[in-house]
C-alpha cells in the first residue's frame, strides 16, 4: 500500500486520486462537503466496501472531518459554534451504535507532559462524568441521565503497558456500552495542525500519529463500538522534507518536460540519504506552529464542550 | 474509635498514648527509632496483634516513617541521601512479599491539576518502566531485570470510576505480583507537609487524606500484596481549628485547675458552631505552606528516585 | 492602629464598627451597596478625610469591592457578566484620572510558580496590548486607540529588586499616564478567596497580602496615578487560628456572662504560645480551597476580560 | 550579506568557508577546539577585526560554543559537569569586563507560555539573587558577596514594550555593572536544539532566533557590557525546507556533473514558490524534537547552575 503519512480519510482520498490520476468518485468511497461558514467546513467520507478500504487503507465506516480556520485567534462564540458542530456530528454517529442511556467511557490518549501530545489528557479533565454520581448520589441527577466515565491511561513509554491492555481491563470491569477515544493524529498538512477534528466509528491506532504503531483500539480488541476523535497536532519532519523534494522534482519535471532519472527518484520514494542528513534517525522531530500551546488549549475547549453537549 | 485525623501510624500512637495517659509500649505495637543525621530520621512502628489494630485503627503490618527536615532548601546530595534511605527501607519491605524478579505495578494516586494532590501522578512520570522493553526489545535489557509498569489512574471526581475498579481491571489483565501505591496522606502536623514518607505493607485508602473515604486498595481488593507510600501534603483546616481550641481549653484548664463545662466541651468534640463559622462546609479548605509547589517537586524527586533504586 | 489583617476596605470598616461598638456611618467614610443578582454584589467605600483614614488605616480614595459567589462552578455567561461589572466600575475610576487615549501600563504582581500568587502574571498574559502595534504597524489599529502595555515584573525573592524600582525605571522610560496594578490581597474571610475584586485609586503595597511589607506602588512613588485591582487568594493560617480563639472566647463569655481572665486574654491578643505551637514561625502557611488552581483560572478570565473591555 | 539563518558564530564560519570554498583560517577570525569528553565539546571563535565581522556578520568579540550530546538522557552528574564547564567559560569572559564584586543583572528573554521559548524565564526562577539580602539583611551574607539580581521582562507581543526599553529603565535605576542575557537562538542544525550554549561578550538581538529582529541588547544600548548566553531551541521550518532543496540540488549536480539551470536556482536562493506551498506565510512554524519539554528542563538546570557557580 502507498505510504499516505496521514490518518485523515479525506487527505488519503485526495492523495489516492492524485497518485492514480482519478478525478471522480472511487468505488467504495462516498464523499460530501458542507460549508457552515467561512471558518467552519465539514467533509464526510464513507467507506462502503473492500475496494474503498484497500484504496485508502482505512476500514469500512464513516469519517467526518471538521475544519476550523483561524482557531488561534478564535473568540468564545466561535469556539462554542465549533463545539456545536462537533456535538451534532458526534451525536449522529453515536445514535447508530448506542441508545440514549447507554454508558460511555471517554478515553484521552497521549502524554500530558509533551505539549503536542497533551490534548487527550487535557480533554479528560473537562468531561462531565456522571457515573459516580449516579452510583452514589442518584438524587442529584435527573432520571435517565447517561452514565459517563473518563480516563487518561498515559502512554506506553511512561506506563510500560499497551494502552489497549489497560482499556481492556477497565472495560471488562466496568462494562460501558461504547468507548470514545480522543487522540492526536498525523496529517500531511501544516494548516490542519490543531485545527481539524476527524470523527470515525472505526476506532483508533494509538501512536499512529507519531511513528510507532500500537495495537488498535476498536471493537475487535474491546468488543464494544469505539468512536475515534482524532486531531492532527503535528506534522512529522520527515514528511515535510519528503514533500519538499516531491514538489521540487515535479517543478523540475514540468520545466524539463520529461526526465527518466527524476521520475525514478520520485517513484522509489528513496532520497533516503538526503532525509538522513537532515533528519537524524534517533530524533523524533516534529513540525509545529510556535503557538502550539495556545492552539491545544482552544482545541481542548472545543472537543470537551462538543463531547459534553452530545452526551 | 477516636477520630485521629491523621494517617501516620506514629502520630496515631502518640495521640493514643496521650489521650490514654500511657507512656510506655502498647500491647500489640512495637516501635523503634533511628536518626541518620540531623535532617533525616526513621521511625518504625509494627502492629502485631488485634489489640494494636484496635488501639490506633490501623491493620496489622509494618509502618516505616521517614522524616526529612528542611526539604524546601535541600540540595541535590540531600535529596539523593533521602532517596537512598527510602530505597533501603522499601527494599526490606518488598523482600518480605515478592522475589527479585517479581513484576511490580507502581500506581500514583491523585489529581495532576491540583498542586497538593499532584505528587502521585508526577512520580509516575519518572518511574523507570521496563515491562514494554522486556516484552518488545528484550535485547536492550539485562537478563533477570524486573518487569516494572506504572499508571496514574486519576481521581473519582474526574473519572467517575473508583480507583480500585480501574486497578482491579488492570491487575487482572496484566498480572503483576505486587502493587506499590503512592498517595497523599493527611497529617496533624504542619511540619510534616511534604516532608515525611510513610511506607506500609497494608495498602492504602485513597482520598483518606482529604475527607472522602474510598474503597481500599489492598490485598483484600486486588488479591496481591500492596505496599503504600504515603506523603502528607496538606493539613485539613478543620483539624487546625480543632487543635487550636483543644490546646486553648487545656491552657484554660491548667490555670483554672478544673472546669466541668470546659471538660465537657472537649470530650464531646463539639464546638461545631465555631468550626462552621470559620470553615464553611461547602469549601474543601486546606492548610499548606506557600511553597507547596516547590516542596512537591523535591518530594517527587526523592520518591521517584527511591522507588527506581529499590526496583 | 488595630491589626486588621485584611486589605479590603469594607472588611476593615466592619471590624472597626464591631471593635468600637459603632453601628452607623463613621465620619470620613461613606458606604453604599448594590446587588446585581444573587451571585454578584458591589460595595463602594469612600474615604473622604483624615479621620476615615485613621479609622481603618487606608488612604483617602475610592474602594469598590465586587463579590462573586460560586465562582468555582461559574459558566461562561457568568464569567462574562462579572467581567462586565468589573469593566464598568474600572471605567468610572479611570475616567476620574485619565482621558480616553491616555497611555496605560498594566502590571501583574506575584510569582507565576506559586499557585495562589500567580494571578497577576497570568492576567498579564491575556491583556490586549496595543503599544507596539501603534508604534510599528499603526495601519492595523483604529485611530484614537489607547496605547496599552503590560508587564509582570516578578517578586523580590526571585529578582532581588524591589518591584517599585523596576516599575519606576520602566515608567520613567516609556511614560504611561496611569498604571493599573493587579495583585493578590489578604482577606479575613475564607469565602472571599479568589471570589472578590477590590478596585481602588490609591495604589497598592505589594506583598501586603502575605506578610512582608514592600515599598508602595502609588502616585507618591511613580508620579502618575495608580489604580489597584486586588484579589484575595489566601487567608493566613495565623489569622484563622486567631479568629478561632476569639470566637471561642466570645462564646465562653456569653455563657459565663463575664470573665475577667478571658477578657484580658482577648484584649492582649496574646495567646502567642498557642499560635506558635500550631503555626511554626519559619513556615509561611496559608489556608486555601483545595480547588485554588481552578479558581485562579476563572478569576484570571474575569480580570483580564474586565480590563480589556474597559480599555 | 549571505543569509546564514543561524546565530551561532561557529556555524556561520563553517558556512562561510563552504560557500567561499576556503579551507583554512579567515583573516580576522581565530578558532580553537577542545574536547572535554565524548559528550562535551568546546569551540572558541574570536572575531578580531572588521574583515572577520563582515565575513560572518557578527561583531568583534569572543564566542564560545559548548556542545552537550545526549542531553535528553543526561544524568545528574552529567548535568553538573556541563554546568561546571559553562561556569568556567563564563567566568573567563566576565573577568575581562567586571571585577569580582561588580553587580550583575541576569535577564531571561522569552515567553514562559511557549515551550521552546520558555528557557530564559525558567532560568531566572533559579538564579541565586543576593541584591535584596545585601540591601536588607547584610548580616546573612558573607562580606564581599557580589550583588546579583534577575528579571524576565517578557516578550514584545505580550508586553507591547521593546525589551531593550524595559531593560534600559531598570539598568538606569538600579545601576548594575554588567548584564548577562539568556536567550533562545536559531541554529541550522537539528542536533543542536537545546544541546548547545553559545557565550559571547557582544550582547544579543532578541527574537533573532525566530524571525523578528528587535533592537539589540548590548553595550551600545545599555551603556554597560552585555554577555549573551544563547541556546538554540528551534530550527525554523523554512530553513529545513531550504536545506532539503540545497542538498538535493547538490546531489543532482554531482551525478549530472554540471547544470546551469540548477546552479542558477541555488544561487538565487529562490525556490520561493515551493517554500510557500509547504510553509504558509502566516504560520510561525518550527521544527523541534518531540521531547522539547524535557530538553528545556535539563538545559535550564545546566544554565542556572552554571551561572550561579560563576557568580
Amino acid at each position: 500500500m502507498y505510504n499516505f503519512r496521514t490518518d485523515l480519510a479525506n487527505e488519503r482520498r485526495d492523495i489516492y486520486q492524485k497518485v492514480n490520476g482519478k478525478e471522480g468518485e472511487i468505488d467504495g468511497i462516498e464523499s460530501s462537503r458542507e460549508d457552515i461558514n467561512e471558518n467552519l467546513k465539514i467533509e464526510r467520507v464513507k467507506i462502503t466496501n473492500e475496494n474503498g478500504e484497500k484504496a485508502i487503507g482505512k476500514p469500512i465506516g464513516t469519517y467526518v472531518t471538521i475544519d476550523i480556520k483561524n482557531l488561534k485567534i478564535a473568540r468564545d462564540e466561535e469556539i462554542e459554534k465549533a463545539a456545536d458542530i462537533l456535538s451534532q456530528e458526534l451525536k449522529k454517529i453515536l445514535e447508530n451504535h448506542i441508545d440514549k442511556q447507554g454508558e460511555i467511557l471517554v478515553v484521552g490518549l497521549g502524554n500530558i507532559y509533551v505539549t503536542p501530545d497533551s490534548l487527550g489528557p487535557k480533554v479528560i479533565n473537562e468531561i462531565d462524568v456522571t457515573r459516580h454520581i449516579i452510583n452514589y448520589l442518584p438524587q442529584y441527577v435527573e432520571e435517565g441521565t447517561r452514565m459517563v466515565s473518563a480516563i487518561a491511561p498515559g502512554v506506553l513509554g511512561t506506563t510500560g503497558i499497551e494502552t489497549v491492555e489497560i482499556l481492556k481491563g477497565i472495560v471488562d470491569n466496568i462494562h460501558p456500552k461504547l468507548v470514545i477515544v480522543v487522540d492526536a493524529l498525523a496529517s500531511r498538512s501544516i494548516e490542519r495542525i490543531s485545527s481539524t477534528i476527524q470523527i470515525s466509528d472505526t476506532g483508533i491506532v494509538p501512536g499512529a500519529g507519531v511513528g510507532n504503531t500500537r495495537s488498535e483500539i476498536s471493537i475487535k480488541t474491546l468488543n464494544i463500538p469505539v468512536v475515534g476523535l482524532g486531531i492532527p497536532t503535528v506534522v512529522e519532519t520527515a514528511v515535510l522534507v519528503n514533500d519538499s523534494l516531491d514538489l521540487f522534482i515535479s517543478k523540475l519535471q514540468e520545466e524539463a518536460k520529461s526526465n527518466d532519472y527524476l521520475n525514478k527518484l520520485k517513484e522509489e520514494d528513496n532520497y533516503e540519504e538526503i532525509k538522513e542528513a537532515l533528519v537524524p534517525k534517533d530524533y523524533n522531530l516534529i513540525v509545529t506552529p510556535k503557538e502550539i500551546d495556545e492552539l491545544i488549549e482552544n482545541m481542548k475547549d472545543i472537543v470537551a464542550l462538543g463531547i459534553n453537549k452530545s452526551l
